[in-house]
């Protein structure tokens, strides 16, 4: 039962995301590094459409790094029809065709109607055609638009699982709210305070002071303002504080032995 | 004299982009497949930090699909200082670290502050763990921030390559203009003219007439507008209107036929 909930809640969530159709596949390995890339960025729905070796096919496994035989769920179709009865939409990732007119697009602005169609209740496919040889016209004829991406003119190839991490990547950045830039703190940090710093400012200058750094009377809060600000801006700790007034410390303890002794 | 000419404007071009480093590779095949992703969007300057075999390695090439052994540049460095003694800044693709403070950003992020540095004339690194352990707090204390893609949080291990193709993607996109949607036309294509869907739309008029399609004649301007817009969406060639109205003349013809010769 608890096998059961956990299926049809995969298949609820596999209704939000869109369908992944790789044409004639070939390797086995391959389509393990599909379903693995398209885990990483959280799609689970993998449709393949006449793969050359039947599936289950054992090799694909040990490449999807654990997104199969489960967590990735594999279709098999003998045609496209089939394999498209139930979507609204289906993008086609190809270069160009050169007797077709549609809509070509990068992949970054698909993703995005693709994620507005998602949430308008539409079911979308986003097909990729075999290793060597891509897709034929007859079946970039299925397709509404087209994927291209701009990559360098003169070595434009990417490998069918490369090919679906960018486009599923695109995917993945808009289904997530993480933070454009935090600060990540070591565990059990304490950071310091302002005061903190003021009595390791105040310690620094009075060294400094002691060792006549500061040459010139005029020139001293400017070089206190350029040593507080290399300072301030170090997100420091009480234990970094701590560890700088210790090297100031141990630094200045050379000027207490006599010269000689050095 | 070519050659070195077009190697010094490959460095001048490698000035502009940032360098990939990666910490102590191990398989040659996952260097090739670096190499590969790398010049699928336009960088070209790799550096191996304690590769585990020795370098040139024969099998990094074929996986590399002709990126190695020329159009990347790939120099091995002893130790991190010296890979990175003249670059300004370092960014490290790793989880975040337990006991260090640093700053941690999105992929995209991270490359439009690497993009906007290397604007300023900054030469900037992106470094790369190892495949099967990432990298040591030794290590990523060498870097300015940390780059964390957010990936499925139940399923986030990339491949190197694919760690690679991931964040030079995004590099790609700052450096490309293309449009984000075209539509593409098959060669030689002679658009329709209005006048063209003008007289298609007469002809089907004329014919849904003649067998009583407009079954009022108030309904008959609003299905009028109706097949109108399916067909003015259509981008339609001259050459795909003649295609239609002879559909039409097509099926119209059948009832010429007398009802018993059907």
């Amino acid at each position: 039962m608890a096998g059961t909930d956990r299926k049809s809640q995969a298949s609820a969530m596999d209704a939000h995301r869109p369908v992944i159709l790789l044409l004639r596949p070939q390797l086995g390995e391959n389509i393990g590094m599909v379903a693995r890339a398209m885990l990483n960025m959280g799609l689970t729905e993998l449709r393949l459409v006449k793969p050359r070796e039947s599936w289950p096919n054992e090799a694909a496994i040990k490449p999807s790094s654990g997104a199969l035989p489960d967590a990735v769920h594999v279709h098999v179709f003998d045609d496209l029809n089939d394999a498209t009865k139930d979507l609204h939409k289906l993008w086609a990732t190809t270069a160009r065709p050169r007797d077709m007119t549609i809509a070509v697009q990068t992949p970054h602005v698909a993703i995005e109607e693709v994620y507005n169609l998602i949430q308008k209740g539409q079911k979308i496919g986003i097909m990729f055609g075999r290793e060597a040889t891509g897709m034929s016209n007859d079946e970039i004829v299925f397709a509404d638009k087209i994927i291209t991406a701009p990559l360098n003119p003169g070595f434009s190839s990417l490998n069918l699982a490369q090919a679906v991490l960018l486009v599923a990547w695109e995917w993945r950045k808009l289904n997530d709210n993480t933070q454009d830039e935090v600060i990540n703190y070591g565990d059990n940090v304490v950071m310091a305070t302002k005061g903190d710093l003021q009595r390791f400012f105040d310690h620094l200058e009075m060294e400094l002071d002691a060792v006549g750094f500061f040459k010139t009377a005029e020139k001293k809060p400017i070089m206190i303002r350029h040593l507080r600000n290399i300072f301030e801006r170090g997100e420091l700790s009480q234990n970094e504080v701590r560890t700088l007034r210790g090297m100031i410390a141990g630094l200045t303890r050379r000027h207490e032995i006599p010269r000689e002794e050095r």
